[in-house]
């Protein structure tokens, strides 16, 4: 789009512009007089002109990178977190727990052996979270192609004794919310070697978990049980998943070799990081934003979920840049280990409980950086309807989509003790392509869309702290 | 995210998942007895399935490339076009138009020469289309900074005779629509140049049309008037440009220096290319879906607006593969030259008038291939209350905005002709940060997005193919 016609329809339609920059009186008295809509906007504004998250995301998926809970990577995030908050002159509470410490090793090989044509043929895989490696006397082994644990039961152990499961349902591309998608495919990854090792498995491939169809494999948790024997279990990307299929089709002697060297440390110790200001009126009353401080170790970890913990940094940031003292306590909480444990949530919520503490919001941004429509909101009814009654003052800034659905991983740990749970909803589209994988980079991350779920949960927030749930 | 939590949630939470694709009836005489809610999820759902946009778009960006009108490559799209719509089995139109033929020559050079230190500095630019080159005898010249054509006039010639005029002014960030930003400063690119030469300045250099901090330079069309001296106009990259503001409050002699060696060549002979699908029981009232074929040199214009044209065609075969056959007339139109002239919605909407022909609705995609949020429609009123009252059928879709605002810089040109003209409004968050500039590039699309774009319009198109307006 160019041009003097669209250039004419766009001054003469929209007022503008050009209005200066930081003009904002850093006077709370001031601003008390304003009405909230005006208090909206200039979160919104000073987040769009002024914000800090998008520099500190290139910090975090830049200098440290990938961030798996017990690595060295995950205990420079800590003390970036540290600096960061206290760069921000609010409170740092620092929350030690216990965290899995799981390492990839060597770079994972993957091949396909056509019984026929015996030409091997590489596929990118990569072990999954939480596996164990393949042993080393693990040969290529025939293959049964699955589209779901129905089917595994169905064909029972005389067709799958010895071989690699491979589970290839895709996620379903007609979801328009993708995490629906992933919702509806992500038991093959999580409970495939658990489902396959009784009936005698060897190992399981799983398709990965996007909607994209390319050459990177997509890592992510699995689980084990220890009642039943663990076999090693890996991703391969949705191309390489396609080709199984298809050679298996034709060739159903078709055999898989992976070769993957990861190994499960002893515990470490790491910490939740926590920003905090405290409320002028009700400073018993607390409201958490928050996001997850691991990531994966594939990419540099900036949409999942690096864009969360920037934007939760951001909501006490912009407190403080206009000047507004909230009436009711503030915690902007990273917490460790969502991805492969949740001891972090975990330990958060544990030590709410044992200081007494009263817990009125807590939301969570764990969908990536993209553009804001909304807000998931779950728990108490009247509060929600409390919330719900704000909806217009968001509508200007696009967020039309309020709907009952979830928290998040790590504040649905404070289910018991914290009445309404909420999401930051964003657009979902492009999530997939990058979650879990080596696409996962700060490069996809728009300073724009950041910042504006930044202002979304600072303006909810805001309204919270005004006028308590009650 | 990741986890069993999450995982737990979306299995109990959404209705699932992988049914097999490509599963529908190809039979039309079914789908006509099928409600229109579940003929617009076909769409939907086979978009995204099976769409073919984003192939297409990889073709036009990756193996042509940019597509200035009378280039080569233009030449090439039209091919590409033709080629296109012949393999959808669709009719295919060719409507002849002369276009401008702007070539930008080799690589600009630009430089800011501090007076106190003569350290030269190079900072990126690019000629404005349709700017002539610098004279052989162009030298660095003092600079005289400006926010708006108010100041220059209040500079006068005494203030700007014999220097460089640089237009400062960034978009307005604070606008949520990012076109509403470009809309509030535009005119420093489009009007400069004629502006200045009234005061002797012997060039201008203007701020990129952007709301990226990088080091991009953003082309796009500028005038001049014949009764005006023509003097050369030239982008200046955002961080180049806040390098020259900077240099110029701390030294205000400092000089400006930019070679160009573009340049006006004869019209040449272009087209733009139609797909047409004839209605079954108004072939006489014509539907227009439509995008334009030619775009900036910078970049692969994937984004400007290949995503447009792809759009438009997938709009066909949707129809087609679902074996819809409609019951008014639908065109795919690929306009030429929107970018510099708008010679071929002239032309188009020429041609439609001497034949005689009744156009009821036209859409254009132009914002980009993000995901839609909505039609922008403007026209008749009855006809415009009808179309709103489908808007129920589009939620799941989130298509939550519609409103009264543009049509598209091709199809305006049918504004006497057509009663009612819509724009398909996209996420427009991202679509700046390329515009125009070598960063639109293919990678930036998301397939999904692209997709989400056809289906929309062909559900809405569907509708008034069925319901008409009337």
């Amino acid at each position: 789009m160019n041009k003097l016609i669209a250039f004419f329809f766009f001054v003469a339609t929209f007022t503008s512009v050009a209005e200066a920059q930081n003009k904002y009186p850093l006077d709370a008295a001031l601003l008390r007089t304003d009405n909230d809509s005006t208090i909206i906007k200039k979160f919104f504004d000073h987040a769009l002109t002024s914000g800090k998250a998008y520099e500190w995301l290139d910090t975090l998926s830049n200098k440290i990178g990938g961030r798996l809970s017990g690595s060295k990577e995950a205990a420079q995030a800590v003390d970036w977190a540290e600096r960061l908050f206290r760069s921000l002159n609010v409170t740092v509470i620092k929350q030690e727990c216990m965290v899995p410490h799981w390492v990839r090793g060597e770079k994972e090989k993957g091949s396909i052996i056509p019984f026929k044509t015996k030409n091997i043929i590489s596929v990118p895989i990569c072990a999954l979270g939480g596996s164990i490696s393949t042993p080393p006397d693990f040969k290529a082994a025939k293959v049964v192609e699955v589209k779901n644990f129905e089917e595994l039961e169905k064909l029972g152990r005389k067709n799958i004794e010895g071989k690699i499961v491979f589970y290839s349902r895709p996620m379903d591309a007609t979801q328009i919310n993708t995490f629906s998608a992933y919702g509806g495919a992500v038991d093959q990854r999580w409970g495939g070697a658990m489902k396959a090792a009784p009936y005698g498995a060897v190992g399981v491939v799983v398709r990965s978990m996007t909607l994209s169809l390319d050459d990177y494999p997509h890592t992510g948790a699995m689980g084990y049980n220890d009642t039943i024997p663990k076999i090693p279990a890996c991703a391969i990307s949705t191309k390489g998943a396609d080709l199984l299929s298809k050679l298996l089709k034709k060739d159903p002697e078709t055999k898989f070799l992976f070769k993957t060297s990861c190994q499960k440390l002893p515990d470490e110790k790491s910490y939740n990081v926590i920003g905090e200001i405290k409320g002028t009126e009700h400073p018993e009353e607390i409201i958490v934003v928050g996001g997850h401080l691991d990531s994966w170790d594939l990419g540099d970890g900036a949409f999942d979920d690096g864009a969360g913990v920037v934007q939760s940094a951001e909501v006490l940031n912009l407190f403080n840049a206009l000047g507004i003292k909230p009436k009711r306590t503030i915690r902007a909480v990273m917490y460790m280990n969502e991805e492969n444990g949740g001891k972090g949530g975990e330990k958060y919520a544990e030590l709410a409980k044992q200081n007494g503490e009263q817990h009125i919001f807590a939301i969570e941004s764990d969908a990536g950086g993209t553009t804001p429509h909304g807000f998931s909101l779950k728990g108490d009814s009247l509060m929600i309807e409390k919330i719900l009654s704000w909806q217009n003052l968001f509508k200007r800034y696009n967020l039309y989509s309020w709907f009952r659905g979830y928290g998040g991983a790590d504040i649905d740990h404070l289910e018991k003790q914290c009445p309404v749970l909420s999401g930051l909803s964003v657009d979902s589209q492009r999530y997939f392509d990058y979650h879990h994988a080596a696409t996962d980079t700060f490069d996809k991350v728009n300073r724009r869309e950041l910042e504006l779920g930044a202002a979304s949960m600072a303006a909810l927030i805001y309204l919270i702290s005004e006028y308590g749930l009650k």
